[in-house]
């Protein structure tokens, strides 16, 4: 269904990141590998992040931490850069209750879209990318995806064996 | 996760209906083996079935129709028998445009409970039954439940093979 | 503002009413001369109804009930008429917890419409009207009223003096 | 009614604004003397503002400008203040599409509270606040105000005689 997916070959890139927050140590995928990763971008001053992504990633956090899930929030800044730096985001953390682990996608100077958004080419924010337990890329949404829509697709790659 | 599941081996009884909408023939358990069947039980007059319940019953059959999903709505009137008969049933349906398939639970004469709200000892509406590819009841919720855990337990059915 | 106001100097048209629910007494216009009547058209299986008209109604009801305000719902059935006799409207009030009176428009014997909706020339359901204390039909809107508007309209003529 | 009404004959302190935006000219009372004001206090990373009271404030600058409303947004920082500086409010401001002026409260250096929240002894974000058309003022609200209550309010204001 869903007509969200991409080819199921395709090896997720890994993020590049200048600062995190909400988690004591940097994270990279290779640490993750054996989980289901979903991969939430988003902007603080972006609406639909705000009323929609944003809460909808925190509650996969708090659903799915049992089911071998994790979930990276990436502040991908690709416009009004001084206007949300680190120290603004920190507090929307903060303000939003934001439980999960959050990394500041790395700027690229003299250039508007940062590291991590060109290398998985996205076209802007929020965006939803589900890589599996092998790192597999396996969907990556741009917009609003529906709550049963993302579920599913989470459940779907979870239960996937681990060698498979 | 998710604390709603059942003994995985229980096969689901068969639902007794005096009385389909949408549907050109009755439907039973038997035909839909090797489908995954969602089972919305409801009243036209509780709110939350409303608010909540169908249309999210409605939403999945919309979604999931492609993957092997069947959805069936269960009017199980147990209150104010008089003010829900069919022939407000189907002008309701009619109104709020549902698609799927909605079969009226049986009366029972000198019972509130109708046959099969009894047969799954169902607590009240709205409740949501998840039956696998096998025929075995595997989650019955009573009460809201998140559109993400709805997703996530459908495709955990679904994604199942049919001879396991 | 608002380019819903008709008129100023129109009588209100008295309503035709069979059955009352959520009053002893049956009321009429004349006695609630003195007042801002606030008539809310609906029929209980009109979904825009139900998920705004009627919630609407009811706040208006509990905000406005010190400031001279009556709020009158009518149910005001033009079709699926088997669907909505007062036996199943009495289960929806109770159901949805309406505490203000609700007066079942009178049917007329061979046409869809109802009495009072042909008096008003609604043209179908939520419809919202305002009454001012001298028994004056001030405003009258088809179809969802922000509550911003609403709430001012109503104001409006709840700080006229009684006898201006 | 609605218990949030101060008493009728304080005139309201003057603003203090370091910086506008959306408006060509700064803005005091003074000059606003005629009309009645709507003065919504927020800030930028509080969801409560986020969420009601900054789209509130919006609709009603929408909804009632012909009224001889205006509606000032009033930026009070008291937390965070790095940030929440102008050129992340103004960022948000055009990512959020807010029309109405709106000013920053001038920060008091070495103290958390900006010096017009202090004047109205305002206890958080976001408040309402009403000026009647003499300049008095009428309601402070801390919390989320319900539109129905708002659109009354205002319209209260609004109806009265400018001489009054």
């Amino acid at each position: 269904m869903l007509s969200v997916s991409i080819p199921p070959d395709a090896t997720a890139p890994e993020w590049q990141v200048s600062q995190w927050f909400n988690t004591p140590i940097a994270l990279d995928l290779a640490a993750l590998r054996g989980k289901v990763v979903v991969v939430h971008a988003f902007q603080m001053l972006c609406p639909g992040c705000v009323s929609h992504g944003i809460p909808q990633a925190e509650r996969i956090h708090r659903i799915f931490s049992n089911e071998g899930v994790a979930v990276i929030g990436l502040h991908t800044v690709f416009e009004h850069h001084a206007a949300m730096q680190p120290v603004s985001l920190e507090a929307f953390l903060h303000e939003y209750r934001i439980t999960h682990p959050v990394g500041v996608d790395l700027p690229v100077p003299g250039q508007s879209l940062p590291a991590t958004m060109q290398r998985y080419r996205m076209q802007g924010t929020p965006t939803l990318i589900l890589i599996d337990r092998a790192g597999r890329l396996r969907l990556q949404h741009f917009g609003r995806l529906d709550d049963l829509v993302a579920g599913a697709e989470i459940m779907r790659l979870a239960a996937e064996e681990p060698g498979s």
